[in-house]
């Protein structure tokens, strides 16, 4: 376990995907004070909000205004989702208040027609467009692939065919492409492999690990990443979001249990946790439910009691 | 990640240290149902009761009905947990309803003292007599050892410590010792150094791995044990039971949980998955309250849908 990497980027996406699963519309100013508080925590890469269509997601309305009224930190790199150009037009109304956008689509025809209703080489002539003006608007890009390591329709994706998005992706402009377990169907030993070969193929680009907690191996899955050298990841505070497929499931794994489980290793997040915590137990307080989060529960290890 | 081993060893404890943990009595007859549902569902080594006193654990003073009244398979080894000379005197009386003995201590002087109220050297010799008398019996005998990788009192436990008492449990007629994270401190890391050099020390002693999900990491120190040739592990169906500290945390990591991240390697654990659910959800019906276990929630992977 020598060849861990000493430290490793984490984007926080629960202000995004956390409140756009939640039943209630978490009000604008409680939005704004608690990825406020995230930012305070040390987390350096914060995915704010989603310029969907407002009347299919009217958890994130408030696109604008969030934006808006966040207090930026010089240590942060804020990002929104984008779904289309005409997301995109609404974010660059707010240029000068964000840094990134994230781009998505899914690596199996059936998840992306129920998500987005394209196919997928619709989605790509599509994102290909987004990402040209990003780019020329001096943004950031990360393409974010759903279900690269298996779909609730489809099962088995191939990975040549994740890899084969992912380039394009990458041509397209993004510096960044994140490997999503949407419905949290990877074990370790496929990540093995999947990271393993993603090297490989795609030596230029930044490789993300997006996965979920649904059956319990998200952190398993992190791991086996790790051991392969991935050294960028995505989670919620909390365990906020994520797929609400199967019923009953969770979602995102939590980012307070990942940066426990990497400060414990030795693993530099730059994340402070006992910060971190207070943002999940704010965003706790407000939903008024137990989260799902260990860590937020048991509190941090303390080797000095 | 070649050198996985093929299949593992899982025991079951949740008989005993889940229904040890809740705070109603379950009827015996329920509990004799439960442990059946359990050697039909494929768990071949089942940890059924404890021989504690039935003043202090009301939860089990049903030890010798359980036993009596538990339909014996051929292919299930089934244990009592022993606390001392006493309880394994109350146990001999059933000598032909179970196979094995667990006998247990803490690594660090103060978790020993709160848990049996005895120094970690009167435990040693206690239980070197009740060791060999079980062997006189013709008893397998485990050893557990709590709070190997971190002790809340403690704070840091060092792993020579650890292995000097298991060596005295192996000499002392162990065939297996089992190391508990019994408040989740453990990460992968240090799981990795802690079973090399346990490989070493303890070269002929079933080395086995008792994590608990106290912050998360449960499957991921799972991995790093399986990496380290690791072949036998303990969890609890459910993720019923372990450690109630810190409040409000949980504890074992759930049987459903590791046999399904283990199978989707393409690690054999002889149980079967669906049929591990069923028990799991029959014991959640029977409690009224949502369980932990990530898989009883979400279901097995199904990759052909």
């Amino acid at each position: 376990m020598s060849e861990l990497p000493e430290r490793v980027r984490i984007r926080e996406v629960g202000p995004r995907d956390g409140f756009q699963n939640e039943p209630e519309v978490i009000p604008t100013a409680d939005k704004v004070r608690l990825i406020g508080m995230l930012a305070d925590s040390g987390v350096r890469r914060l995915e704010v909000t989603s310029f969907v269509r407002p009347d299919v997601i009217p958890q994130l309305a408030d696109a604008e205004e969030v934006l808006e009224k966040v207090e930026r930190r010089e240590s942060v790199d804020y990002s929104v989702l984008i779904p289309n150009e005409r997301g995109l037009d609404r974010a660059l109304a707010h240029r000068d208040r964000f840094d990134e956008v994230n781009v998505f689509l899914s690596a199996s025809e059936p998840h992306n027609r129920e998500n987005v209703n394209r196919s997928i080489a619709e989605s790509l002539q599509g994102l290909e467009r987004t990402i040209a003006t990003a780019r020329g608007e001096g943004l950031r890009c990360e393409g974010v692939i759903s279900v690269s390591f298996g779909c609730p329709y489809e099962g088995e994706v191939p990975p040549e065919r994740v890899f084969e998005i992912a380039e394009r992706l990458a041509e397209a402009g993004c510096d960044e492409v994140a490997f999503g377990d949407t419905t949290g169907m990877a074990n370790p030993r496929q990540v093995t492999e999947f990271f393993g070969l993603a090297r490989e193929r795609l030596p230029d680009v930044e490789l993300t690990a997006h996965f979920h907690n649904t059956r319990g191996q998200g952190l398993a899955n992190v791991l086996a990443a790790l051991e392969l050298g991935v050294e960028s990841f995505e989670s919620a505070f909390g365990e906020l979001g994520g797929c609400p497929v199967p019923p009953g499931s969770t979602g995102n794994i939590s980012t307070e249990d990942l940066v426990s489980m990497l400060e414990e290793m030795g693993i530099e997040t730059g994340i402070e946790l006992t910060a971190l915590i207070a943002a999940s137990r704010a965003v706790q307080d407000l939903l008024g439910r137990p989260l799902g989060a260990h860590v937020l529960r048991a509190g941090p290890v303390d080797w000095h009691r």
